[in-house]
């Protein structure tokens, strides 16, 4: 994986985006929202009147939802292992990207949000930090842990915190991604469930989408790592991967991606620029739906994909129609959450998420099968979905 | 220790403050200092450009201080265990003193403070915790951790991390106390470095204004716990105690209290309520200094203290003259630091600071040897003295 970004020579963001941070100093900043100006303030705000709430909190810990803000607060959580395209880098180095999703869950859903990285990359070390610090705060959102170790860390702080986790490499790319197929279908008249599914990447992505679409019934699915098909005659298999040999490619194809993605509807990517080719469109059914996701090289250009059949085309990038993004999903999925104070996030929760997405396009077309990143109505109505399911409604 | 606070029957604070804290939502929001309003922001702030950044800081590990929140944040952390006056009441319970210490950080010194509470009253899994995050932070500031865990806690941090370490109920509390000293002698005409003093409570303050005065010079000092005078002769000392039975009580005076304080100079109280009789002032030395700072209710009420000739009285309490406040500290103190980007915290700059404090009164008088906590020259004038001693000015 290249660790240089790619070069931006016509807005010269990089550049100037290392100014902006520069003259910034960072982007996360704290307001008090209690007026602190008068004696009067700062008894009701601190001591002596703090210590009621605290009293309150200590015989009915519920009562933090109401008092402070863990009624409002996600962690943003790294170790920097898995940043963007530039791989491991460290916590320090990902503080950018973290102060960056935290301000960005502040602007699409009002949610207080703060960065937290961590000083080791041990999977055990990093359970344990952050069952440290989750009476904080309403929900954990895991960010550029890399495979398979996100995998241990989300599923083991799941089962052991009363809050919301969720990493949003794995389920928020699952998400929108499962929301732009809904709208696909409806342009391309094809059938969920039977929809022929090749998906290139067996990461953190790939393995959510993977559980995603077989919750919500797509049974043909075939799976491409770096080496080929997964099938169950691999001996190379990491458990992750012998998981994914079990609940898909039932026909066991062999092969590579060519191999794969032969006479299927859908090709997902979340893998390396440029890896599939007209060709292989060509050899895809009728009206082939293309989400190449590798960003900022997609498996395949648009314009490409386009000339070679495909019905509906969707990426990573914002310079090109139905930008698979992530900001669709996770905003408006913790507001929900935190909304009903509920202690965990489901499937269920994720695919009401997925519909609530692409509801907000009233009549897909091929050039817009997902909303607009910058839709201020996408996050409320995620919100309202999974709140109406946390709420058992 | 009580775990009600205090009825407040003049102006309701604990049930107004309840009320505001569930009316606000608790007291920290964040916000975003850069503009993320165009698809031009977006590219500055996130993707693509934010790269940049990341990757020159994992190129060089410091601009973390240039282009991110590092520069400019503190983890206020708690287990929950010494809180107010309600003691051990665990993380969530805690959470509004935390968010209250958050914001005065940002009032008095513009730091992006937020609160980091705990799941584990553990020493060893406090200290990995915050060896874990601190990554994310210029520096921890460590509040209501019980002795003696705190001490070990604090030392164990500042010798493992390279961001600065304070436990305010210590230091700061030492250092405002040092710095009403300081003042005290000036209007009392006493030497500083021949004057006895006598402290009640050896806990967390108690210790840290111990070695404070040892280091500026203070050889007469007698300490008490619950159980009388810290002397030579006692076989139930803890580890702490004992060590300050080596550094201080030089005469070996036994017995309790009223044994101790007589004829010294000053008497400064870190214990409980009522403990100084007017008997036990009028035994002192001419002119005695009393600090009396059991809050809500102090070791003698300021009035009874001046009938039995007390010189210069003060206390932890706003509705009194020469308030002992940690706010007049641990703003400034950190400014300075994180200017510097200092890795570290000293005595010497604990020193400065007290000096600077003290030198905000111009013309120290009995009613008036101590800043207003509400000074706002105070935190600025902390922060020039700890920061040219951190760059080694």
């Amino acid at each position: 994986m290249s660790r240089k970004p790619m070069a931006d020579t016509t807005h010269d963001y990089n550049k100037r985006s290392s100014e902006a941070h520069k003259r910034y100093g960072g982007k996360v900043a704290i307001t008090s929202k209690m007026p602190l100006e008068t004696t009067e303030d700062l008894s009701l705000a601190y001591t002596p009147g703090v210590a009621q709430p605290c009293m309150e909190i200590s015989e009915n810990v519920a009562l933090a939802y109401d008092y402070t803000w863990k009624k409002n607060s996600v962690a943003v959580v790294s170790d920097g292992s898995a940043v963007l395209g530039l791989g491991n880098i460290g916590p320090e180095a990902s503080l950018p990207v973290m102060e960056g999703k935290a301000v960005l869950f502040k602007k699409f859903a009002d949610i207080d949000a703060v960065p937290v990285v961590l000083d080791s990359q041990d999977t055990e070390e990093i359970i344990q930090a952050v069952k440290m610090i989750a009476p904080t705060y309403g929900g954990i959102n895991l960010e550029d842990i890399s495979a398979p170790r996100c995998f241990e860390v989300e599923r083991r702080l799941k089962k052991e915190l009363s809050i919301p986790v969720m990493h949003d490499d794995q389920h928020g790319t699952a998400v929108v991604t499962l929301a732009g197929l809904m709208n696909a279908v409806k342009v391309t008249g094809k059938s969920f469930k039977d929809l022929k599914v090749m998906i290139n990447g067996a990461g953190s992505a790939g393995v959510a989408i993977i559980y995603l679409l077989k919750h919500m019934g797509v049974d043909y699915i075939v799976v491409c790592d770096s080496r080929g098909t997964i099938h169950k005659n691999r001996t190379d298999l990491s458990p992750i991967k012998q998981e994914i040999a079990s609940l898909t490619n039932k026909k066991n194809t062999e092969g590579g991606l060519a191999d794969a993605v032969a006479r299927c509807d859908v090709f997902i990517g979340v893998s390396a620029p440029n890896v599939l080719t007209q060709q292989m469109v060509r050899s895809m059914n009728n009206d082939p739906i293309i989400f190449a996701m590798s960003n900022p090289v997609p498996e395949i250009m648009p314009d490409d994909a386009k000339k070679a059949g495909a019905r509906v085309v969707a990426t990573g990038r914002s310079d090109f129609p139905n930008q698979i993004n992530n900001v669709l999903a996770f905003p408006g999925i913790f507001r929900g959450l935190l909304n009903a104070r509920s202690s965990e996030i489901t499937t269920a929760m994720y695919c009401a998420a997925a519909r609530a997405i692409a509801d907000q396009v009233e009549t897909p077309t091929e050039e817009k099968v997902i909303p607009s990143a910058f839709d201020s109505n996408v996050a409320p109505a995620v919100a309202k979905a999974v709140e109406d399911l946390a709420r058992g409604n």
